[in-house]
């Protein structure tokens, strides 16, 4: 299924970390999968953090003297400093100055920008079109926000795909930033895409928790909220920046060693995109939260280009032409590719001794016939000592998992080898 | 001793791992050695081997319309796959054809080729012969192989050298290649020159075991014959491809960090000869026997260029020029340095504390006298704590185990350390 | 306070292990310190040594035939062999020749030599007075070596700097070499300007003993004669060569991965100074005593270009000219450093779970604003689990652990960590 046109579809929308913009992308993004939204009330006090005040706008605009609509929030939600106390009124080019935020060194590029917790407010526009208003000082403008914040409520959206066991895979990603198209949609679309697989897989080892949220306090509100949850987590990852053509980046968990990260580098190592890998660090998006002291979840991160490393980051540049429908499936790819990994992950041993006569079991591959195939079979059965996971032989001898699970069903089915 | 004069009595000898060729080489090994061969029957079950049919042939031929023999067994035993079937016949090239092996990459090659399992018959031959024969479509070819293959035995010669204890040391080595010299004559030729050196010790730490065995089955069928012998077993090398003058390939054991691995590490460190280690791979000779989950001998295998990497590798162009005395004579002397590091190794523990006074003891030596013994002799008194042994001493300060244990010999008479 | 003066005062002295000079030297460097010297008697035995007679010279010289003294011990200390014996005579060229020294590949440098335990007597002086002094093959000298060797002590001298417990620092330093500034009078001056800082601070965690000693022997009467000390030593340095303006080297304890070690890293790593490390090796000074097996105590050793691998080392070439006040300066900060990270390396725990919402703390720093207090933020409470120090948490993130201490007291008073 092609994901372009959902990005298409929610790109334009302003987001925020409340608001109807957040629901209703929310809404989007559920339809044909699982996912429930759920409210957690402004005030709510989860950790050390409180559930913020719900805000939503309706239209802002920058007015000049000759009746033209220079800022216009129609045209893009990145107009308004996220969070922008209601405002109007008639202000000089000196009074407005103040409020009016723009980037000399991307002269074309409108800036994102929020003040959750500061009550202000605030224009953002091209550098550009800054020089042109500065040309005037004496000019007088129009300036509207028609914004409120108020106790209300933040959703979150939820699903949680079934497994033969309770303990959870978790499938983390944000989407409260607005009109932007790598950082954040890219990530939550194709975190659905993702649990809209793994949902028709006919079983799965672990259950899968698709979580939907506004970063931050999204999470921390969710785990408040589930008390007890944490526990049944075996790992997981945070999906961020999944839509632009660059490489590969992992950030491992805290532990650096868990089985979440092997099978994630397992998936790297034996694909064909190039990657990088990266030791946990506190700065970054959810994954500091799961990792942190409290909870030391071991929740990993695949990226492509990381936040803030890409020049359009958290600017209107930021937009479609940077994400390509070839990066999105293979972002898909590559996590389908990790959490197959987890599944078909398992211990084996032989049961008898001395190299296997190959051919008496309908085995034998010769290294010019499938290399990938003969080389796996060999440290298959030179490997499986009841010690090493097919993880482990995979990473000895780089021969993908699945090539390994397959042999290992059949030397199964052949009595060469007992699952430990 | 030079070795050549051996391997180029070995080497025109039509070997297979049965028949008459092999015994006859075991038998001209086994001179001025305590070498001894013995045969397990065809039709032995040796966990997941069968020892195989013997198979013997006299002679094969290949003789044109004008009575040229144009392919003759008696000039190069590479000419008959190995364990050809009888077979005698007029054929047209047609005919003839399916029947006929060259390697069109290596037009003046004749290629080695076996059947052991598959009844088959056929010829190897230059590809240079094969475009002449396919010059001439129509003709035909007075076709013959003299071969048996019948009920009868396999030969393996072992040689034990008693030691003080009854630990064993294996020395694996592989003689049922044809006609080829750097794979596997010059091996066989190394290992019994290594063994004939160990005998002439006065007095060894460990017994010594050679074993020359056809490949796989050969090591299989010794030790399902030979039950309780691997628990004797401390450790030992399988020696392969040690005839040409190109670097040491040293593949490690499966525990890759065993006092094989680290003796052999040790000789090759402060040896003059260039080296490449390799950690343990199941592709390869009986090593991948020795490791396998069944047994899990640490038997490491040091080579000079490993099989399949030299272009000449299972082609009759693996003859005499390959190898030189020199590089045999180095392969021994590397194997007994290793062995000699493993007899020598022990562990020290200082009786004084402090640096030592070593003029007093008559041990000083100065930086500008001898370098080595110097750093040895710093290292020695500082490292010998009843923890180290020579052996990590020597990892440290990259000084052969010798001067450290000539050292630590002399320091034991004059009570600066005790052994622990 | 400058360093070089008190290293102008100490230049010309003609010190050695025992004698009038090394006295005067240790009486110089206690001015404004809590140095006190002690010694120890002639011919006391001390483990594996005996402390030396005591020499002593006031003049020697060589006068040519024309009453022209050549060579003049007042000149330069390094001129006598150092422990030469007593001599006054006529000699011819040929008679003088093996008593002289020099150094061809050095033709201007007076080597500075010793015969501590042979008891011989000789001069040293420039290759090129040499080439002279061959040229008149027929001249004779008058020589004279005014010393004395005879029964007496060996002194050295120590300074206790109190602490809040009796664990013990040890900063441990020769001055035993004549008329040399690098090696080695730059130490002794480095060591007592960091102790007379120590003794400055208000308190100390632990307990800090400096030893100015000659070398080798003295550091080893000095254990000998305090039975038990070594039980209360933590670990400490050896203080050597800090006076060039090469870049640090630092040699670890036998451990190799003591606190020691860590606090010495991290302040080189989050200082401005290009540094190497290097493996512990017994081959270099007083820390080979400390490190023995005997003691095993945890004293590394930071250097600046290392003994013997600098052109001048051992020579009168190393003069004022090859050290600067600002390299003795870097030295004394960088051994600070490294000692203020032992005094404020602690373990916190954070009582909150998931991430702090730091502006409630007012401990919030953008990335933007201090870059450096916003990273150790971030990893701070993001490792602070009860299990990693500061030092642990330094060496992740690169950020000095004096910012991190000072976060970790903000956060101890606001209740967000206790200390473990």
């Amino acid at each position: 299924m092609k994901l372009m046109p959902l990005m298409e579809k929610l790109l334009p929308i302003c987001r925020s970390i409340t608001g109807d913009g957040l629901k209703k992308s929310l809404g989007i993004l559920s339809e044909g999968t699982g996912l429930k939204t759920i409210e957690y009330p402004s005030g709510q006090e989860c950790f050390e953090w409180t559930v913020p005040e719900e805000w939503n706008i309706r239209d802002a605009y920058i007015i000049d003297s000759r009746g033209n609509k220079i800022v216009d929030f129609q045209k893009c939600g990145l107009h308004v400093v996220n969070y922008s106390m209601p405002f109007k009124g008639k202000l000089s080019f000196q009074e407005l100055k103040p409020h009016l935020y723009s980037l000399p060194e991307k002269p074309n590029a409108i800036p994102y920008r929020t003040s959750y917790y500061n009550r202000v407010w605030g224009f953002c526009i091209s550098h550009e079109q800054y020089l042109k208003m500065e040309e005037n000082p004496a000019e007088k403008y129009d300036v509207c926000i028609d914004s409120d914040i108020k106790n209300g409520a933040m959703p979150i959206a939820e699903w949680l795909i079934p497994g033969e066991t309770d303990q959870e895979i978790l499938l983390s990603t944000n989407v409260c930033h607005p009109c932007m198209a790598n950082d954040n949609l890219s990530n939550a679309v194709v975190a659905t895409a993702v649990a809209k697989e793994i949902a028709k897989w006919p079983k799965r080892k672990y259950s899968y928790r698709l979580l939907v949220l506004p970063a931050t306090v999204g999470c921390i509100a969710y785990i408040h909220n589930n008390p007890g949850w944490v526990e049944k987590i075996y790992g997981g990852y945070v999906l961020s920046c999944l839509g632009d053509p660059g490489n590969f980046t992992y950030k491992k968990t805290y532990q650096g060693n868990h089985e979440i990260d092997k099978v994630m580098l397992s998936a790297l190592k034996t694909g064909d995109a190039g990657y990088e890998i990266r030791e946990f660090s506190p700065i970054g998006g959810d994954e500091s939260q799961y990792n942190s002291p409290g909870f030391r979840l071991p929740i990993g991160s695949l990226m492509r280009t990381p936040f803030m490393e890409y020049p359009e980051y958290h600017t209107s540049l930021d937009n479609l032409d940077l994400v390509t429908e070839e990066a999105l499936q293979g972002s898909v790819k590559t996590y389908l590719r990790a959490i197959r990994n987890l599944e078909l992950n398992a211990t084996y041993k032989v049961t008898f001794k001395g190299d296997p006569k190959l051919n008496k079991y309908n085995l034998y591959v010769g290294p010019h016939e499938d290399y990938n195939r003969f080389v796996g079979t060999n440290y298959f059965f030179s490997m499986s000592d009841g010690q090493n996971s097919l993880l482990d032989i995979s990473e000895k001898c780089n021969v993908d998992i699945e090539i390994l699970n397959d042999l290992a069903e059949k030397a199964l089915q052949n009595g060469m080898v007992t699952r430990t």
